[in-house]
């Protein structure tokens, strides 16, 4: 079927490739021209036959908002509009609710498998009206991984990048697990072979993942982690799943002290432990002294 | 090769039919009579021909303990004990060196599989001197996964089943990260199919693995988890991890939050959540009309 | 001076006698006509002076809203609006937005003391202009307690909620952390006479504190907490205290494990720790004997 | 009346100090002839009337370990031993029982009050059996603070220090918490004045106490913290507290996250988040590049 992609980055580059080997007919556009199959959003849109479907794949926020809209003034009734960036998933209502009156439907579409997508396929998780879903089935059907699992249409609109959200808080929850692990195996005496212990869990145990083969692969490489800092940025969807805790009152102890725990590594100096230090300065011996001279 | 195998509960009858069909020559020995090849552990080491390799395979502990104390004073030098139950790696010094004056060598090996084992094999992580880990080497292959992965010969005494414990710690932290997930899931409004999205999550994703497949298995049989009970009994492993990250000053607060959630979970009444009870209490209304009446 | 004060339950009708005893003229209004002095917020405006000071005592979100929003139409340039309910500190720059173009004037202040504050006086946490903050000045000395603490004007428009909602954030973690000493101590089978210990630190310790003091009390009257069941309600201030540090980048472990805790005191069932139970049976022995079933 | 002193530090010269001012008589021993009033520990016992109360004021572990030992010999049937220093609780039971076949009594002392103990007394936790306590409770009255508060006796031997090592943990926790505060309130751009919120929260406030006065002096001293590392070290106390929880089984998330926090503090690099740092690069782009390369 034909496709109308717009934002062709690494993600989306590659997911035309996937598309097109699969037979699709893909017009996509970028503000590359380099990259980009047609000069605008409008020649885009003329280039598709109605009913059409259209895959935004740029960052979440403005950007997304501001396509969306376009989109919005350049579409027709019967079209659907499908964002598969990182949005938040407050943000799906409120563009479902922009494209309705004109009769365009709107699907959410949380998109998994980075840079492994290409020749695995992405998992796809997804929100919208079973109506507007049904029309891009097609596509969905080429870029999720073969066989039974990777894609799942989750709910109403929204739904999908909610699933991916609470996906990525237990991506944070296991990274922080498996790096616990490698640290007080690091701390100990007892094992002489770090990277081989991990390498030998691939196998026959209860902690097995891809995530696992990921941590052998990156110990293989630098088997001390000598060669990379200790500082881990974190995107949205980590904050929002900590903050859907909040909002249901739901304990999250492991998410958020994951979460916690990169906040803390991009700090040069926590004032939290400058205020625990003075404490302890203030109750040990050099409070006396200040005493004494104040 | 020969083995004698001390233990055939569970784990070690299938470990016994898995190296049988290997075409080892297991002779097993159990205080059951009815799952014993021999009445008794002197006659277990009767039948083998020195230098023998025996497996201990019964409860850590005194269990453990006893066995291996009997052990020093029916085998020679020469020989070496195996302890595959899930001692703690303080243990396998004080049983190496009881050992070691008679010249009976030792090795500690934390095993990983259960139920699973028989069929794809156990994951064997393995501690001791290279020349006792030798002798016992034909039975790690036979009984470890096939392939590359399954089995680390880590480090000296006690790096065995330091390692296993270190894997029960992550086991923890990943079972916490994927049930804060799927909570989240539940207690929201916006996703509809909880048991759909952990089902798509199986491929294409950055937290697929083995422990993922499992909890789609028992939301296929069960998928509000309505039949179970949130109560999670722990075994020392996760304790002895969080023990060993106070010892070495290694910040593990997500494998730490786990197992406090599991103690949380047996639970009827927790004292902790009384006394914030009382506090409020005590600042709210109810603190006026006692100190009226007081 | 003159003070219009709306809204006359516990807090603000004792903090109407506070002021009068204090020597100053309150007019107050609620929605209650037995405690009323007016019949109308418009009767109340019109009973003061200009330029006036009105402050609201109401619950926050819609009623502050309302309140706020009806006497935008009927004070006049030059008077001042109060805020000392519990308002979001994003709730402040709204209303004093809204106030503004009229040349009204907006200060929020952040409220602590409960039940013993008509005593023992208000701590006031201020946020404005300093401008608006001098017009009120007469009842904040009115209202906090004697000597040199007990009021800050912490900055413009919504610190002074600001600085309250990290008030509550850190009784929140102090709460849990009495809270857990008090559980180990009853777990314990070394301590015999646990509230005489806790008595005991009133004084010489470095735990000190006012809450400590609300401690022994509900001991001296139920030394087991027997009486009283472990759940805890939580107001908005400790979750807006979470979500702002996530906003930030912040680290707040402990304040973090604190709003948790309350959360899952309410929870009949824990969804999370019945995915870990199902898990854990998963890998033992039932999903063998499912398999062979299935 | 009469006490034998051994250990004339800060602590013990302080509490020598008190006691004098008391009107007891106090013959203390130190390995520094400086402070010291007799030249031996044989010289100590020969000094006091039988029957003696011996207080021991030295660092936990060998050293108190072997002054008790050292008591062992010297002392007397109806002598007591006081141990004041920090010794971990389960050490109070071998102390005990090394000197019961003699006669000789034990008493554990937990002491709190640091540099402000000889002015405002030292609250004092104490375990053993009521007889022995008895002998030295003259002792108690003079060290602890003025009033009804600041003395307990908890319970047998080793209760005193069990109850002074949860007073440490409720400490940490405390701590933390206020440094959380502190923290959030210097990220956020609303609030102006942070020393001057937190100074008014001294007084009328929920959250007042010793230490929050303490946290006001290091500000006035130093508004930043400016020139503190934020470097926290532990004693013992803290590490026990959580030990005590995982052998009871008790949930103890807000200690055990100020002990981690403070474990973090001293890393100049977290082997974890080196860990999750290099998960993000495998499924990053880098990832593909090594791929292609490899």
């Amino acid at each position: 079927m034909q496709l109308g992609l717009i934002g062709l980055g690494k993600m989306g580059g590659n997911m035309r490739e996937r598309l097109r080997r699969a037979g699709h007919d893909v017009v996509g556009y970028d503000r590359n021209p380099d990259v980009a199959d047609v000069a605008s959003l409008a020649e885009l849109v003329e280039r598709l036959d109605a009913p059409r479907v259209v895959w935004v794949m740029v960052p979440a926020g403005d950007a997304t908002r501001q396509t969306v809209e376009e989109l919005g003034e350049l579409l027709s009734e019967g079209d659907v509009v499908v964002d598969g960036g990182n949005s938040r998933f407050t943000d799906d209502k409120v563009h479902a609710e922009k494209l309705a009156p004109k009769g365009i439907g709107y699907v959410d579409c949380g998109v998994s498998g980075g840079v492994w997508g290409l020749q695995n396929g992405y998992a796809l998780m997804v929100g919208g009206s079973a109506e507007h879903v049904a029309k891009a089935q097609p596509i969905f059907d080429a870029l999720k991984p073969e066989g039974e699992f990777g894609f799942v249409h989750a709910g109403g609109v929204g739904a999908g990048h909610y699933t991916k959200m609470v996906h990525n808080g237990i991506e944070y929850g296991m990274m922080q697990a498996y790096a616990e692990g490698f640290e007080l195996l690091e701390a100990s005496e007892i094992v002489d072979d770090v990277p081989g212990a991990i390498k030998s869990w691939r196998k026959g145990t209860v902690i097995q993942s891809w995530l696992l083969d990921l941590l052998d692969r990156a110990l293989d490489d630098d088997p001390k982690l000598a060669k990379i800092a200790g500082y881990a940025a974190d995107s949205g969807e980590g904050r929002w799943t900590v903050e859907e805790a909040i909002r249901l009152g739901v304990p999250l102890n492991v998410i958020s002290a994951s979460l916690f725990a990169r906040f803390g590594s991009r700090q040069e100096e926590s004032p939290t432990m400058k205020a625990v230090a003075a404490l302890r300065h203030q109750f040990g011996g050099h409070a006396v002294k200040e005493d004494a001279d104040g």
